[in-house]
């Protein structure tokens, strides 16, 4: 990989699921917003990951993601304590999902360590733990150039206060579109995300599952779609997938400006497109960059139009 | 206007309409599938209008069709009926809806009957209304290039033959993306499109209000976003002012191919976002060609990315 690249920090969950959709289920699915975001940002900077897992989770996951480069010193073993489990179930549209099992496990008294090396990390992405892990990542880090942050609805209910503190502090929030709504009391987006923006990030990412994301960066907005694909084995995971990869383009050492986060968005969108076409990181996994490329190429062909006169 | 231009014509429904946001409600609102669409395609494309009204339609509705150039040879005057009424309430989300009261009226005992000199168009739009009539309409149409089609949930229901009829005789079907899912038994919206496919239209394009729009041309994809509005007024006819802007840049000669089909869903969404952003067409009848051009520059600006080599 790409050593001379700084390192993106991803600080989240590692999870193990149980997922059914409406068509195929899988128990024991290695999940987390830390694992897949580390799956996906890996193919385009070097990530280091802070989590914590029990006993009982697999080594093969922890093989899979040394495979792909990703830097484990900051994933702590609970050698008594058992890994967190969610279990989810899709709907038919695949788009919308109940929650019907949550074990916190080590998660219940997880606070996040950072390796010395890590302190230096030029990029982080706080992924979506409870707003005051969150802010005690940046008491042990340096200096970042870029903080991306994501959060969900139990923390805009629970948490709000921290929560706002932590959205003080960093420079691009990615959030869901009813997240958005629940967060700023606003349906409009455009009005959301512009009420985001004064609390603290300069760029918002709205993500809207099988209809793609919205970017609004300062006073502009820009749409990436998501790709129509003929099969959906298991959404899980896509927003983190997506996030990896709009991190993982912006940790390149890219000028983070309006150009850049657009690709960016493409990136994250390739790699969320890959994430749901199997369970936990099957596709992840197994990619290059030659596959990335085309199919970044397709989001290409999927939005290129002509302009015509009307003369 | 474009003279030089075949003529594009659209049978459907002209109504009153009574619409109740969250913002805001009006009464007496002129709506309608066709006026909708004429009030849109007449920036693109000369209009002619086959419908049916009733002694309460207003004159300055009349006046304001008439003054975008649309031919109302075909709108059909019922001295002693009522116009077709609709009453509705947009949900918070203004993407969903109720309909809370439908009078067909004169709409009843309606039959779409061409004038003469109609009977050569060459570009045709099925807006939506009964199957039947719809096919009353190929009855008496010498010869089409490019025939599209709408319809709506519930034909799908009580008329489904009839509109599988319609369907082998169309090029391009304007579909929500519910309907789509109605009409096949398909929830993936490729599997969804590849069905519509089989049943005659060549191009599908499959309407998803807030989210833009995808197109299914033969084995490519294209998707349109929806231009985010900090303010949108009433949705009211979004859907077929969208179909207006489509044919109506497909009606000004171009070769009905991949791209021509592109600009052409981007003239739609250029022509339904200037439509959300008023009650009935107050929006769609002050326009110009140097306002729908800068707004389609706006929807480059909002697609716009560029390509990154990964090395």
């Amino acid at each position: 990989m790409t050593l001379h690249h700084p390192s993106l920090l991803v600080v989240g969950s590692v999870a193990i699921d149980s997922i059914i959709t409406p068509f195929a289920a899988r128990e024991h699915s290695v999940g987390g917003s830390a694992t897949f975001f580390a799956m996906a940002a890996s193919y385009l900077a070097p990530v280091r990951l802070v989590g914590v897992v029990g006993r009982d989770f697999p080594d093969s996951a922890v093989r899979d993601l040394r495979q792909r480069g990703v830097d484990l010193q900051g994933l702590e073993v609970v050698p008594d304590g058992l890994t967190f489990r969610w279990k989810g179930r899709y709907h038919a549209n695949m788009n919308t999902r109940d929650t019907l099992e949550t074990h916190l496990n080590v998660f219940e008294s997880f606070s996040p360590k950072l390796p010395d090396t890590y302190r230096t990390s030029e990029y982080l992405f706080l992924a979506n733990i409870q707003p005051n892990l969150q802010l005690q990542v940046f008491e042990q880090l340096q200096a970042a150039r870029l903080v991306g942050l994501d959060t969900m609805n139990l923390w805009i209910a629970t948490a709000r206060e921290e929560l706002r503190e932590v959205l003080r502090r960093v420079h691009v929030l990615t959030i869901n579109e009813e997240e958005a709504q629940q967060l700023t009391g606003e349906h409009n987006l455009v009005r959301a995300a512009k009420a985001i923006q004064e609390l603290g990030p300069r760029s918002v990412v709205i993500k809207r599952g099988e209809y793609g994301a919205l970017l609004f960066h300062e006073h502009d907005a820009f749409s990436a779609p998501a790709l129509p694909l003929e099969d959906i084995v298991d959404p899980t995971g896509a927003g983190d997938a997506f996030a990896g990869g709009f991190m993982g383009y912006l940790s390149r050492g890219v000028d983070p400006s309006g150009a850049a986060l657009r690709t960016a968005m493409i990136y994250g969108s390739v790699l969320a497109s890959f994430c749901v076409q199997g369970f936990s990181y099957d596709q992840l996994a197994n990619l290059n960059v030659t596959r990335i490329q085309e199919r970044f190429d397709a989001f290409s062909r999927l939005t290129d139009f002509a302009r015509a006169e009307l003369t």
